[in-house]
């Protein structure tokens, strides 16, 4: 079926493109001998993730327990958490999921270590467990000193195993608490088997990091235009679009509104329609594109269909039950969005 | 089982207060002598729609095709479609639909009405259309001599019936508009059936138009923090919480992002947390909400659950499979989000 064939609005992912991302990113951590974790936050399916390992991958990462779930049922056994797992619930479907996989989780505080002992202490196991770092995101995240005594109680659980250090963003403005958390681990006689670092922007950088051990990336599959106006993709990178069309041309109206796009916003929009550059999406209603023309040398008409490389694809992805795959304009694989809209 | 056993983020709904909404805009319309047509966007869930059609209501609004087909599969055959329908494949649906439920679709354009008429023209009926006047909202619509002219133009189609007019937001500034619209229509002798007007804001002020005769509103059956801010309605009027867990405390933290709430925003913040009126939501990761609770007298712990009302209910709803229906901390029912999640 040709994508023109497809109902608008569809999301659709350029699988040449995403191909290249896939590979360049691999590359990108091979020549610097990084491990390379992709983030599956992005896309949210087990097909996308088979072909990350299959580039060369040593496992994945997902945000929530429900997730990794979908994921380890579809074949993918290394897996980590990067995220404080909080509930007796949670944690215990955590720790079912480590009986059988290699899953690895992070924490930042010792009421979340002391939940994960909990869970694990009836198993016979040692959870592998990250102390998060905490950086310039000010999001979680444990300073350094924190971070050693954290790693301290990890190391006095029997069933739990502290599997080194979690930085998010990866910058190098987070060397100096990095090295000064490592120094102190060191010292105190703790082993660290893993660094790891993520965030799209923070890859480009990761040269300069020299102590990590591996990478967590999500955004970089699809590239998105927030990334571009950061500079961390071009706009040649952006295998996700959103095929639109035009519902009314007096203002111009596209049938892709908050429901398709979310609400995400940069500098002065919400998106970039790849036929019309300087177009600008100025608003969204929940199934409208309020759209600006006025810098455009021609106007779209009503029924024309238009593409839009989303601000954010890892929230589109996150709201469509199904993406497309298309290569020469037809659409080679439908994918259901696998690990969306799960509670845990 | 009781609410606090669900895992977190779950979306809630308050079933006394939904219902008291429920009867609530339906006694508001029955004193003003208005029909009422509730939105399905805010909750696409059949089983609520049921409600607001056992309350009174006369039938409903969907915003796409899909969704009417979901409803009308579920036994809802009154449904309006306020939306520009385009694309040859929509408009057929649309009349697969219409030949056996009471359908209105919009229009605001000839090219529109030209891709009803060449949908209907195979069938044996009248497919009713209104025409969507332009409002200080500048989103869709006609100006009222434009609106005249495709009346004529529907009226000449014989697979086609001119329904009346369409408003939105109908608020009292958009009366002289309406005036202006009926009185065109009544010189060239057109009937006018429907006067549909809409928008949670403008159904407070229904009383100052009296021209409209159904009324189409979706936000008020569960309410959000937007309208409260807007004096739509009161935060006792808010039936839709998220339970969210607190995961971080040096910043506190809650499992609820930007891909649980979206990035809907009003204010400062995205959502009223109930346990801590003082405290903002000043920032959304995909599945952080980063809270400055600098204005509380206390502090949550980690693991501890708070409620959230979100800014936006609608765009909430989207993005979950399933919805919870509580009375006294029990859960009721639990409603798959059926309309959710579709293309067309």
């Amino acid at each position: 079926m040709h994508v023109s064939e497809l109902e608008t609005p569809s999301v659709l992912i350029n699988l040449d493109i995403m191909e290249r991302n896939i590979r360049r990113m691999q590359d990108h951590c091979n020549a610097l001998g990084l491990a390379f974790r992709p983030h599956t936050k992005t896309h949210k399916i087990p097909d996308i993730a088979k072909m990350q390992l299959e580039a060369g991958a040593i496992g994945i990462a997902c945000q929530k327990v429900s997730e990794a779930e979908v994921f380890a049922q579809a074949g993918i056994n290394d897996i980590q958490i990067p995220y404080n797992v909080v509930g007796v619930k949670k944690t215990q479907r955590l720790v079912d999921l480590a009986l059988y996989n290699h899953m690895t989780v992070s924490a930042d505080h010792t009421m979340v270590v002391a939940g994960l002992a909990d869970a694990a202490k009836t198993e016979d196991m040692a959870l592998r467990v990250l102390v998060d770092l905490a950086t310039a995101e000010q999001r979680t995240g444990a300073s350094p000193y924190e971070l050693v005594e954290l790693a301290k109680r990890i190391e006095k659980e029997v069933h739990l195993h502290f599997a080194g250090v979690l930085v998010y963003p990866s910058d190098p403005s987070a060397r100096p608490a990095l090295l000064e958390t490592l120094d102190l681990l060191n010292t105190a006689g703790i082993g660290v088997d893993v660094v790891s670092g993520g965030g799209f922007g923070a890859a480009r950088f990761a040269d300069q990091m020299p102590e990590l051990t591996e990478l967590r990336v999500g955004t970089y599959v699809f590239g998105d235009y927030g990334s571009v106006v950061k500079e961390w993709c071009t706009l040649a990178d952006c295998a996700m679009t959103i095929a639109a069309t035009v519902v009314t041309t007096d203002r111009v109206i596209l049938d892709s509104g908050s429901k398709t796009l979310t609400s995400d916003r940069i500098q002065d929009g919400h998106g970039y329609i790849v036929e019309y550059p300087e177009a600008r999406i100025y608003k969204l209603s929940e199934e409208h594109g309020h759209c600006d023309f006025s810098a455009c040398a021609e106007r779209p008409v009503i029924g024309e269909q238009v593409h839009i490389i989303p601000v954010h694809t890892c929230v589109v992805t996150n709201m469509h039950n199904q993406i497309y795959g298309i290569r020469d304009g037809e659409i080679e694989v439908e994918w259901p969005v696998a690990a969306r809209g799960l509670v845990w």
